[in-house]
């Protein structure tokens, strides 16, 4: 492990089996076969009806920096297992292959590839663990941000998660997650620092307590900060204590100097009630500029019932059960071979069989289009196709259930746009990555062309994800071959 | 954001708040100002009846690393709200406290500090987000893998979770953590490379789809690794394929060797029905050396089940529902202010109030007891103490619930070992950390020193936390002072 230009070298967080397999390509001659691998998930985190796709600038610069250091040799020596001349390979080893990607911030669907490489299997097997680690992670994230984002119905959400976040990465690279999938901001410094999502925050209880009475605190931090004062008024009691010291030292030293830009935190109680009292009693103080911030286990299922009961919150801090994604935590992407090239640089095809049909993968070397109606910009369909296909949209295009084919749906007057775009050609970086704030104006924009119903917190509309004839015929010979064959 | 020593320097991982916190505590003069800071929890992730403690080691990295690099210093200064005194006064900065911390791998229960710290108050609110991180990713990790590890009986459980965890840290770090749970390995290269925790794993069902046929995949195997062969047997059909080629891989090139240590792995499908009949697949073939290794999804509660229906598993391979935590994936430490020293070095208690009764802390510094049956060596309970108390084991103790304090209870033939040691003095390490050989071990054997009734899944007994009498007593005057000034 080592660190270039500040980026890790995760080369070697790779599962053990990666090496043992590449180790094996290596002695059967197969180090420079191509290999095509997918990702892609297959169900959607607590039963939402889109993911947003994100991680991709951190496989990137892992793709970019990914070399082997000295130690990492050894270390791989040490285990008394691998052929010498592969280690010797891996010493100048650089991945060589392409990689396909959809762009961050983009509505993903189960089925579809949000990734594809086509690479040496060594290349190919060796990034497989890193590949669907930090899809996974951050996928996760902006996907569970934005549920969060949406429950608070245009009010500021806050990402306040890093010290319950699932070690460091977890904290600083979540955080970049969330704003990707719609908060305003966080609370981790150096993921303001490093990726420049703006950063925020005042005080804890500790402030609080530190001072001889809660009116000196609060206090002395209006007249610290008076542009940015948060007051936070549940360290003793909300109602009898916190707001009515808060109102007493903001009168004192902010209202004085015009300012207006001033709020009160509440992290405890019931966040309703409270909220709904502590708003009155800030009007009847003529503080009506005043805004409410709620936190304390906060997640869109809360936030949702909280604006239902009408309480009087502007902006929320969402930590724990965001940033880990408490209640659906995992992503779970997978990284399967599609297809492998012969000596002759044919495609063949290659097919994962399972007991259960919906784990069955989807072979071949493919593409995907969005297929979008001209008139109103909304999706309507996806369609995965064989690489080679192109969709003429100009013409009616009939789409079917591949699961159940008879169900079949004729699109006009759409157009068809592919998901996935150039990021590696031959190991040489070929995309431009959007910077941060582009690619959360582009998910926002992507999501508002989703229909309503895909976006239902609980049992949405499954979006269409239809394979194209062509790959469908071939998945279908496939079948049939192997269910002779095994 | 830096590195020295390939550890990577997480001051600025940190929420915002620390720092304005900080800067006012600078401009209010109280720089030099000692305060006293305790980590505890609350609840028990999944409702079991005790954690393992976990995540020091990188704490001590952490606070021996703690600086600030000129980019960090010119990041905060752009936020235009920090003092210059302040800005300065962190260029130098080195944390100067004193820590007390229950050594990796202790069992702790809600309430009780498992670290305190003493330091000038600017040290301990910096420190405040990232200790937390670390305690809390760990000590969730440990306690979720010590789970599943029970669970499973004394088979072996491997930590296979890297591509579904929460980031680079989660998967590195957390297998670290469920090493120290009970886990005899991880899949991922990364940390055994960092800290010696064995790294393994054989094949994907990529390597078995390279190749023309499932047979040659796992004669080739066979082949290459002798010694290790775990081969995948779900790539197509598990029974009528997968099985009987590994059975004739395995006669045809290991058993000619005298090769006794192979196995085969199950990784979909139902896997008590399927174990159980290819249990009887090889024993009939006469493999009765092959072990059986079962993945997919499993967790405690899984496990528990298919060795209830007497599935034949050897050893498990448990991925994301571990690294994860994913039924109960927030471990909920907590940061508290317990006491402040005036100018005389006096200690003053602090207490942070709330509504909910089992939320108000214990102030003051303090330490814990463990009270242990001096015949049987099981743990009896914990005594939380004002720092200067010292239980006499020579005689009986009476002992009374913090809540409800008529329910009483008197120990005797009992000794008392203090939980918390020191591990930082005046900023200086002083804490020799065991290996994490020894760290497994000594919570092995911790564990094994708790009652039956402890260790239940659900529901379980709870293990007595109590207060001492002087505590409760100074706990209960801050209440009645609060009450009246609020």
């Amino acid at each position: 492990m080592s660190e270039s230009n500040n980026k890790p070298n995760y080369a070697m967080l790779t599962d053990f089996y990666e090496y043992t397999m590449a180790n094996g390509y290596y002695l059967n001659g197969w180090k420079d076969r191509i290999v095509y691998f997918d990702v892609f998930f297959r169900r959607i985190p607590d039963g939402g009806g889109f993911a947003i796709a994100a991680g991709l600038e951190q496989l990137i610069d892992y793709l970019k920096h990914f070399h082997f250091e000295p130690e990492d040799i050894e270390y791989l020596r040490s285990k008394g297992c691998f052929d010498e001349g592969f280690l010797e390979y891996l010493k100048n080893f650089r991945f060589r292959g392409d990689v396909w990607a959809v762009p961050e911030g983009t509505p993903v669907f189960p089925g579809e590839p949000i990734l594809t490489i086509r690479a040496p299997a060594i290349d190919a097997q060796l990034i497989e663990t890193f590949t669907l680690l930090t899809l996974n992670h951050q996928s996760l994230i902006a996907t569970k941000a934005n549920r969060v984002c949406r429950a608070a119905q245009g009010r500021v959400v806050l990402e306040f998660g890093s010290r319950r976040a699932q070690g460091a990465d977890a904290a600083v690279i979540g955080a970049r997650a969330a704003y990707i999938g719609g908060c305003a901001g966080t609370a981790c410094a150096l993921t303001d620092e490093l990726y420049g999502v703006p950063a925020g925050g005042t005080m804890a209880h500790s402030w609080v307590q530190m001072f001889d009475s809660e009116y000196e605190a609060f206090k002395t931090y209006c007249e610290l900060y008076p542009n940015s004062a948060t007051l936070l008024v549940d360290t003793y009691n909300t109602l009898k204590s916190g707001v009515p010291n808060a109102i007493r030292a903001i009168k004192e030293v902010l209202i004085p100097k015009g300012i207006k830009n001033y709020a009160i935190r509440l992290d405890s109680g019931d966040i309703a009630y409270l909220t709904k009292k502590a708003r009155r009693m800030l009007d009847d103080a003529g503080l009506t500029d005043c805004k409410i911030t709620a936190s304390n286990s906060l997640d869109e299922y809360l936030i949702r019932d909280l604006l239902m009961q009408d309480a009087k919150i502007d902006s929320f801090g969402v930590g724990e059960r965001l940033i880990t994604a408490s209640s659906s935590p995992v992503f779970g992407g997978v990284y399967k071979l599609a297809a492998v090239e012969d000596a002759d640089g044919n495609i063949i095809p290659k097919i994962k069989i399972s007991e259960n049909v919906g784990k069955i993968t989807n072979p071949h070397f493919k593409k995907v289009y969005r297929l979008v109606d001209r008139e109103t910009g909304m999706a309507l369909a996806d369609q995965i196709c064989v690489y080679d296909e192109v969709i003429d949209d100009t013409k009616p295009l009939t789409i079917f259930d591949p699961l159940a084919t008879w169900k079949t749906k004729t699109l006009t007057n759409f157009w068809a746009r592919e998901l996935l775009v150039p990021i590696f050609k031959d190991g040489k970086r070929v995309y431009d990555s959007p910077s941060l704030p582009e690619i959360k104006a582009y998910c926002e924009n992507e999501i508002a062309h989703l229909w309503d119903e895909i976006k239902r917190f609980e049992n949405p509309h499954d979006y269409y994800v239809d394979l194209s004839q062509r790959l469908w015929d071939i998945k279908r010979i496939l079948l049939d071959m192997n269910s002779d064959n095994h």
